[in-house]
């Protein structure tokens, strides 16, 4: 997501301490102790300003999300629309180094929307369903746990696919067309939204890992 | 591939003998004998009127093919087409039963294209990616064989995407877009044509076997 650096950022996102987790390696392993309950944690890699979460956290109160967004601005603006949403925690950090944050299996499930499809071969390797961060997932995943990815980007669906299934990761959900699909009640983000209106198509993989 | 009935096709047929095998059971684990040679198979599965497995046998003539058609009006009028190819033989067979014409491994390479999408969940099992005819080719192909699917039905391709996943089987490519991809020197079926030109998209997947 692109958006303008906010001015005073740092600073700004400290009043939304509570909301945004600032200390959140000290909460590995304790997450459950945080959201004060023992309900499955979803979390969200690159939530961008969290529609897609903060819709999810209000319709199943009896989950835990998380939304992670490594840039301060965006992370700033999700907060500001992310109040009074007990089941709702935001994390800025990089995805990369989740294993600081997460113990394993302390999640169960995670979304990956519309991430940055970094289209040139070099930067394969940044694409949020690369082996790295693929290995990551598993580990602060749960047995049997979840990644459900969605894009618009053909290129990035195609390579994650076939990334998954290198993992050999059970495919149970695949559209190569969301929103002419059996699926209801589709949470969209604001890139979906976006897209959607240019008639764009939206791909969908729901993967479990072994 | 949906075809008036050629009149008399079962006598008809008798006169590209040589060209369609009409006893190919007697030639299981025999067939690079009938091709005079130790190349490659390569078969195609419902090759309708076969312009793909033609321009595939005269691009290559170092790789033998066999098109494999159950309908006999549509085989006939393949054969018709099909002179002075010797890398090339039909079959008017089952694909459920082709453990009769081949033995165990003898087949490098399987095509499908444009597949019957049997739409109907009740039809499932008719689809030529359903698990009965993946066992099937399992045991006709080589070891680490191929199989070469493509098709514009969007249903049937993500049905069989996840028969693939589910079988184990390696993405070697994979497609969502073909004629929009980095693929050169596509060969295309009548079918594939008649989609390119309403603009449809070809799906399109590589596997390797175990």
């Amino acid at each position: 997501m692109r958006l303008r650096k906010v001015k005073d950022v740092e600073e700004k996102i400290l009043n939304y301490e509570g909301i945004i987790i600032l200390n959140p390696t000290q909460y590995r392993g304790k997450w459950r102790e945080l959201f004060k309950n023992n309900n499955p944690i979803y979390l969200e890699i690159g939530m961008g300003k969290g529609k897609f979460i903060r819709e999810n956290a209000l319709r199943n109160p009896s989950i835990n999300y998380i939304g992670c967004e490594i840039n301060q601005s965006i992370i700033y603006k999700a907060a500001k629309e992310t109040v009074n949403i007990p089941n709702l925690l935001l994390l800025n950090y990089d995805a990369f180094k989740l294993e600081e944050c997460f113990a394993n299996g302390e999640i169960d499930k995670i979304f990956l929307t519309f991430s940055d499809p970094w289209p040139k071969s070099r930067h394969e390797k940044r694409r949020l369903t690369a082996d790295a961060f693929l290995n990551v997932y598993k580990n602060i995943l749960v047995k049997d746990g979840i990644i459900e990815f969605k894009t618009d980007n053909r290129n990035l669906f195609e390579f994650s696919v076939m990334k998954f299934n290198e993992m050999r990761y059970d495919i149970l959900e695949l559209s190569l067309d969301l929103h002419n699909s059996e699926y209801e009640n589709i949470i969209t983000t604001e890139y979906e939204e976006k897209f959607m209106a240019k008639g764009q198509v939206i791909y969908f993989i729901k993967v479990r890992i072994k």
